[in-house]
């Protein structure tokens, strides 16, 4: 079987970006690849929804005119904020399969040219219709999530704010974070209600900004070990649980099973904290934890930087920031930074082993990879 | 090499239809797996444009969901008007990785719940933006592409109908065909004038409809011998050339040197005839007939069923109809029935090796896939 690397990464600053969706597309190609040389094979594309964010369609083919990549190959793949790791699945596939040697991932979403309301009419298009029909928001059930792990486990106001301290933290030390400040927790737990119990400070923000890897059978610093998808139901409200996602469990069953390791061999993740319940609810999924424990660990310190299982060191979606199509690819950056002792401040000291988890939809359709240093 | 086949194919009747994108991707599983019993390891979904057509985003989950696909993979695949061959090809991919066993590939589009004014600003949205900002549509390219070819290679305003009128007499056959009537050469060449030269009949409908296709490493009545992807720059003011499209002969290429076949070894061809030139280009692109020469084949009935090689048996995107989205896995379907022996009164007797042609945008991400009978 073909073993397939990420050789090469890059991102763009996330943030409010003065650049267009392709200029951001771009940069994050070429600090991935330096000269955009034509030497890949194929060019795989993420964005969620450039039609309705930026008014282009067809948007694989645009980045390969604008980089000159034709008259090779390019594709776009979307699932929803879980793009920019659905795109990497299908390029370590395509590589795997021998059809392609080198392939030039790139995620990423131009968001802040839009009003507020626009966008968050755009992401709620992701959402099931009945639900939609009901006035929730992807806020809104973030909330009710919250809501029920607080009731069922115990966490308390206080203790769900330690999420965004901690991750703002480590955005503080990533010089391509959306927000490279420290909170405090009282900041956090007196900013605007925006759906109880969420504040402002328990939401990703909207975000530009781009991510590319280059993936190749050729050999690389980092190894795609295991990857896996799964998917749950689109309305939360046929789900069993509030406090669970199947569609993390599924693809963290798949990608364990492909890595042939377990949660206890991860040094470092990823996970995707739209909202900060959600990092709590993942980290249990994923098995690092169990069922309504992992608030007790964040409170000990052990997913800070320096802690057993460092979570969210590049600030995660709260900090790092969440152009939706492009988060999935920006996780796999920072693994890769991890990987190849190239994460600055944010160091996890001899991560051997990180897993990366991004969330399409509310939870509906999910990743799970698995990188290992070569 | 794991061998990749499609055991089965399905499709909706395509037209203007009542149903909803949802319903018709479906219609379309149901009728190519019969029963939906969970039998498949991963679903692709091909659709262009589903947020702004129907509303509707996170459209592979959506469809997870409501077939009870779940937990299992979901993806979507984007590749403007080649959407329907591009997710094809992933599910090539994927399967002969070995990641996934069995593959559900569904690929529809709504497009007549928006106004047709809407509809063609959607559609113009994957145009470049120059060409778009100058006020030219998909149909003035076209246009442009018949004027050039009638000046360099002789081509009469009436041998172009020739192309519809052979199309409609083919569609006229055809149960699922969005129009199933022949017409007349004289209601070809007197129908409404959209951009000189091309008028209504040299025009692929806007349509509604989904089409699937199981996509297994199990085996299967057809095999996926070759497929391969060409890209060409968006604007069509930055190409050498109108009346030849650089990613089709690029795709033409792989898919030939992958299925180790020739031209000559085509028995049966559908390619994308969204306007009647693009028929007689594709042709030539694809090395069925010297540049120029094509109409003169046509003319002399090679093309037509019962010819040398018929093209476009289906009635073609101007008369099955253009849910843009579906358009190339409905390619698959027409192809699958002519190797299968199922295309009732429009088989080519013997059919052994097939071709479909897709496009994406003004011809600038395509798709060509050789299938052979097993």
């Amino acid at each position: 079987m073909t073993r397939v690397y990420i050789s090469s990464v890059g991102m763009t600053r996330f943030g409010k970006r003065e650049e267009g969706l392709l200029d951001l597309m771009v940069e994050a190609s070429e600090k991935a690849l330096g000269e955009l040389d034509n030497c890949v094979d194929a060019l795989f594309v993420g964005c969620q929804n450039p039609e309705e964010l930026t008014g282009l369609g067809n948007i694989s083919t645009r980045l390969a005119s604008k980089i000159g990549h034709t008259p090779r190959p390019a594709v776009r793949i979307e699932n929803s904020s879980g793009t920019g790791s659905a795109v990497l699945m299908n390029a370590f596939m395509a590589v795997r399969s021998g059809m392609f040697e080198s392939i030039l991932v790139v995620a990423g979403e131009k968001m802040t040219g839009v009003s507020t309301a626009k966008a968050t009419r755009v992401l709620a298009e992701v959402l099931g219709e009945n639900e939609r029909e009901h006035g929730l928001t992807m806020t809104a059930l973030g909330a009710m999530a919250a809501r029920r792990y607080m009731h069922d486990f115990g966490l308390s106001r206080e203790d769900l704010a330690l999420v965004p301290l901690k991750n703002h933290r480590n955005g503080a030390l990533n010089p391509n974070a959306h927000f490279q400040k420290e909170v405090t927790l009282e900041k956090i737990l007196e900013s605007r209600l925006i759906a109880e119990p969420l504040r402002l400070f328990d939401i990703a923000p909207i975000s530009d900004g781009a991510a590319a890897a280059l993936v190749s059978s050729h050999g690389g610093a980092v190894e795609i070990k295991g990857i896996g998808a799964g998917t749950e139901s689109i309305a939360v409200e046929d789900r069993d649980s509030l406090t669970s996602l199947k569609a993390t469990v599924e693809a963290g069953r798949m990608a364990y099973a492909m890595a042939d390791l377990g949660a206890g061999d991860i040094d470092v993740a990823e996970l995707h904290d739209a909202f900060s319940i959600l990092e709590l609810i993942n980290s249990e999924d994923l098995g690092f934890f169990p069922k309504g424990e992992s608030w007790k660990a964040l409170k000990k310190g052990d997913t800070q930087i320096g802690g057993q299982l460092p979570i969210n060191t590049s600030g995660g979606l709260k900090a790092r920031g969440h152009p939706v199509g492009a988060t999935g690819l920006a996780q796999m950056c920072e693994i890769f930074w991890q990987l190849t002792d190239d994460a600055g401040k944010r160091q996890v000291d001899g991560a051997k082993t990180g897993l990366a988890q991004n969330i399409g939809g509310f939870g509906c359709n999910n990743v799970v990879t698995i990188l290992t240093r070569c």
